[in-house]
């Protein structure tokens, strides 16, 4: 699998450890911290630690798992524990783990003394596949996910397949989603193809294939302006319907469970508003709806999930605006949608 | 007064506040937000509010007066306030204010929703000449300061002398001392030229200058790699002093008075380190001590001075580092001091 360059940084498939392990073995940082979850610091760190054990110049921060921990306040802990080891502006701090440590580790880095370096060594399929490629940070208020945030690119991104094999399913299928997304709006026979694979393990190839997609549209709109966009699609309903259920759920969707959902509802909006053939909805629908465990929307909760599409950092002048299929393969960004609009489309997933 | 173009963004001198007015009503907003502290409410609003009477899409925004508010829990504050506003990523965010204003609401601003435009409207002279060019932004943790921030450069800087009419003399003097810093690191007639003027209202002009310096010095080097040190002469032990004052004094130094004491001090390492001459620290000496009212520091104090001066961000592998003056007008960046040799320039200060 070969290293794909993003923009200024290495994005590394093939014996990533060691590419870490020699990353910081350069001597261009004065110290490193790593930023690990519980369950990253059980399954990912003695691997990492056994390629650095001549190294003694580093810390390791550890916060609990979850997306409660990608916070303001977990935030500021690392803030503290940064400025408690001793971190300077040659400091270095790798995230071990999921896109809740990427995203919480590349935003304290990036604002920790106005940025040191950070690098990503993502262990979950969604964070292989997504969360460390392309340069936002971010972290929730008040359970409004990803409010506060900068861009800033990771200086490498190592990618350890192996890592997956500790990952429970759920946490596989959260990642697919984003996979299948790729497919869905950039690349039909990419979407032929998962269809036809094994997805209980994604291999190398897919994998490699999915970041590539992913990096290809940061690199050339890292802002979001224009094409990035339609990297939200499933993700105006389908945020929604995450903080929804992270607040009222005991064990709440994954965010690929929810952009699943997502997916589905836009899909529908999709076939009314921008002539996503009806077969093609079927099909997607179909797929989705049987990787994917049903989740129980009432009409009650509705409101909510509005006001929660009102806050997304995506829309403009109020207005909720969403990307959507033009065919499999294929997208448009910036259709706005109304209420009734997007009522409708919960309806039909509720309907199932 | 000409207006200087900055890196992408004009800093205006002339009828600043119709040109903010022409800047909001160009539409490009979809609302805007006015961050100010009690006093700039009080002495500075009320003329923005008259050039902008015809708008009714923005809120206002205050917060309390004093470094105190440039803490994470007041930039949360912040955040949370723009989210109820329903400020969206085509929002615009006014800082009206001194540093404080322009520090914590620049850094609020560049990281809600990965960033929104901000502008600032420097109220006090250190905004004006100092903190409002050059797009650091910045808040503190634990009253270490600029812990965290970003470095993101405002759409446009408007100044208005008229605002310094209301200021307290102590604020004066507060902003001048980076005036005089100005002279020292780089222009020996500026300088001269200070020295020989009515400071105790610096005219359009020496305004004029310093923003011309600091943005020069700026746009050359943005994110501090090299020249753009020059900007931390007395700032080494002038941040320390500050913390220290700030922490246990109850009328405590500004931000300029510690500084003061810092170039005082740091001139003198000069003299011992980097060859500044024995008249020219005199000369640097008695101007400031001249200007500046005395603070006493024990010499218990020291200690807790250096753990400070340890925790500045200029700071690489422990080691304390200054920038030092060769001559009035020149200066020489990353030199690094013993504990030692700051212990003795701090005993200089006090024996005066
Ligand atoms: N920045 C971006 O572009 C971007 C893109 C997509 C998603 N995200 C964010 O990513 C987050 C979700 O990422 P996630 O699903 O990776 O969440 P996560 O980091 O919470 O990981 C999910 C769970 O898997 C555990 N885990 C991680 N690696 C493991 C391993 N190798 N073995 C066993 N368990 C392991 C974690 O401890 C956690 O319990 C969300 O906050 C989302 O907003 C960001
Ligand atoms: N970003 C940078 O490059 C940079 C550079 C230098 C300093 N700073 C920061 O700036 C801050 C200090 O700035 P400051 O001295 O302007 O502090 P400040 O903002 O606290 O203002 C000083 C006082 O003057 C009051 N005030 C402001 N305008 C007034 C007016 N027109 N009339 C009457 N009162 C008025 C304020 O309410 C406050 O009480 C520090 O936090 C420092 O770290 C930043
Ligand atoms: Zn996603
Ligand atoms: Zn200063």
């Amino acid at each position: 699998m070969d290293t794909i360059q993003s923009d200024n940084y290495p994005i590394f498939f093939e014996n990533s450890i060691d590419e870490l392990a020699n990353f910081v073995k350069q001597g261009r940082y004065s110290r490193f911290f790593i930023l690990t979850d519980e369950n990253t610091a059980q399954h990912c760190l003695p691997l990492v630690k056994s390629k650095i054990e001549d190294q003694d110049n580093f810390d390791i921060i550890e916060i609990n798992a979850g997306e409660e921990s990608k916070d303001i306040d977990f935030c500021i802990g690392i803030w503290k524990m940064l400025i408690d080891f001793g971190a300077d502006r040659k400091s270095l701090l790798i995230n071990l783990g999921g896109g809740v440590i990427s995203d919480l580790g590349g935003f304290a880095a990036s604002t920790f003394k106005r940025g040191i370096d950070f690098v990503h060594v993502p262990t979950t399929l969604l964070s292989q596949v997504d969360a460390s490629v392309g340069g936002k940070t971010g972290i929730d208020i008040d359970s409004i996910k990803n409010i506060i945030g900068t861009f800033t690119q990771p200086k490498a991104v190592f990618i350890e397949l192996g890592f997956l094999d500790t990952l429970p399913a759920k946490q596989i299928l959260s990642g697919l989603a984003e996979m299948l997304k790729h497919g869905l709006i950039q690349d039909a026979n990419y979407w032929n193809q998962l269809k036809n694979s094994d997805l209980s393990k994604p291999s190398a190839e897919l994998v490699h294939r999915s970041v590539a997609i992913k990096n290809k549209i940061t690199v050339e709109d890292p802002h979001e302006k224009g094409i990035r966009k339609a990297l939200n699609f499933g993700h105006t309903i389908g945020h929604a319907v995450e903080t929804y259920s992270l607040i009222n759920d005991k064990d709440h969707l994954s965010h690929g469970e929810a952009i699943a959902i997502g997916m589905i509802c836009e899909s529908y909006l999709a076939h009314k508003k921008t002539g996503l053939p009806a077969e093609e909805l079927k099909e997607i629908t179909d797929t989705l709806n049987n990787l994917y465990p049903r989740y129980t929307i009432h009409e009650s909760s509705f409101d909510t999930l509005f006001e929660y599409m009102k806050k997304d950092k995506k829309n403009q002048s109020g207005n909720i605006n969403c990307t959507l299929l033009t065919n499999i393969g294929q997208c448009n960004i910036d259709n706005i949608c109304t209420e009734a609009e997007l009522c409708e489309s919960l309806l039909y997933y509720i309907n199932l």
